[in-house]
């Protein structure tokens, strides 16, 4: 542990960085955030490994236990809250705060081939919501999704906010980008996935639904939805809904969806 | 249409107010915000009437013909992007804003009574969180709920924020507030209502259940969750998750649940 009480401290200079784009965006780092976040980024499930971390005295106290398991390298510097807060430019209530590392960006061919069978693949399109990026990898990986595709418009999964909201899911689910929707169904259909449009304009009901054994589920963002192209020459599926208020969030809706492949899924093996 | 060009205007003396809690919390008036929101507080759905409207020049233009059909008698105030902003303290994005008149609170009892055959009902214990509120009612709106009860350790489904989440449908979807859970679930049983609850501890699944004609689904907030001796009480239910990773948002979760009931009552219709 590594005591800090001045805020321009080189050591962990990372960290003043946190809302600069360079660390949110697409670079090298990024930042997690709170207890159940950092607890995933450091569970062997994590896909990414973290270069350090940043507590709050009290943060630290509480988190001994697990600390004392860290790997004696993994530098894990402790502020007051005011250093902290001094630190990063604006309150960390959670008192929490972890770098990691991205790593290589997978490729999504190759990520694809690595699947198993059956396998259960979530693609986003458009979706330039951190929250909503967030709800669906945490929806993903509460109904066993294997993989998250994403098109060059949608945000960053491991962005602040979009891992805060996911719950630690966007460091657990393995995920790969796309130029454009298209190169999306390209890959996955030459991977042996069907795939599925979820549109409110879908021919099928979703609950009327089987699913074959490799399955890509796709949407788009609300408002705008998938190019209409996409789901004319796609399996198209809609959510039932009350006449008059036909109204999603896209992340809930995603939620449904995995959830019905994952239930049915799970009677068929209980058969 | 009134031309305002002074933000110390007194006719938009409530617009002033936007962030005080007696117009965010539970006092006699909200404020609906977006041209989504504001269209359904204009609908003939709307469980609550509109006293005036606010909205940027640009705004106004686009709504035209949505203006012309309103009564004579509804002030719609009309500023520029920057007078707007003053009055509202800081920048109104949508340029959209509406204040509404919350009238009389209704009784639990008196609501659950008027219910139509079948009826399905949302329960809220301890939401205190905005976007879960509004989303819990987005979903209520998307799968037919009729009514949705919170008790008093609930956040205000008319806090702005909630009402522009729920995309409007905080102000279709009868609602009503009882003291605690345990005062919930009294007046949903008085009301020949089915109270099940929705808990990871469920002890039944929700894909294997069937669903009386008068069934209330109650959520508690994320981690809490719903009183243990509610749960023990009550039929509970839990959505099958992956090993591992078994956290959803309470507003998914409910949506999920709500998906449940919905699809399984129009199914039954069509049969």
């Amino acid at each position: 542990m590594i005591r800090i009480d001045d805020a321009e401290d080189a050591r962990i200079a990372h960290y003043r960085a946190v809302r600069d784009r360079d660390l949110a965006g697409r670079g090298g780092r990024f930042v997690a955030e709170g207890e159940v976040v950092i607890m995933a980024l450091l569970s062997g499930r994590s896909r990414f490994r973290p270069e350090s971390l940043l507590l709050s005295e009290t943060r630290a106290e509480a988190l001994a236990p697990v600390l004392s398991q860290l790997p004696r390298d993994l530098p894990v510097f402790v502020a007051g809250q005011r250093v902290m807060d001094a630190i990063v430019g604006f309150h960390i209530h959670r008192g929490a705060l972890a770098i990691g590392r991205r790593g290589e960006t997978a490729d999504p061919t190759s990520l694809l081939s690595g699947l198993p069978q059956p396998a259960l693949v979530l693609g986003l399109v458009g979706l330039s919501n951190h929250d909503n990026v967030g709800g669906a990898f945490r929806n993903a990986a509460a109904f066993g999704a294997d993989a998250v595709l994403l098109d060059r418009s949608s945000c960053d999964p491991l962005y602040r906010k979009a891992v805060r909201v996911s719950v630690g899911a966007s460091l657990l689910v393995p995920f790969a980008w796309t130029e454009t929707a298209d190169d999306m169904v390209r890959a996955l259909e030459d991977s042996g996935f069907a795939v599925v449009a979820l549109s409110p304009q879908g021919s099928e009901l979703l609950d009327r639904e089987t699913w074959p054994e490799r399955t890509a589920l796709l949407v788009g963002a609300e408002g705008p939805g998938l190019p209409p192209a996409l789901i004319d020459r796609l399996r198209s599926v809609r959510i039932s809904m009350a006449p008059g208020f036909d109204s999603l969030n896209v992340a809930t809706a995603a939620g449904i969806a995995l959830h019905a492949v994952w239930t049915s899924r799970r009677r068929h093996c209980a058969d």
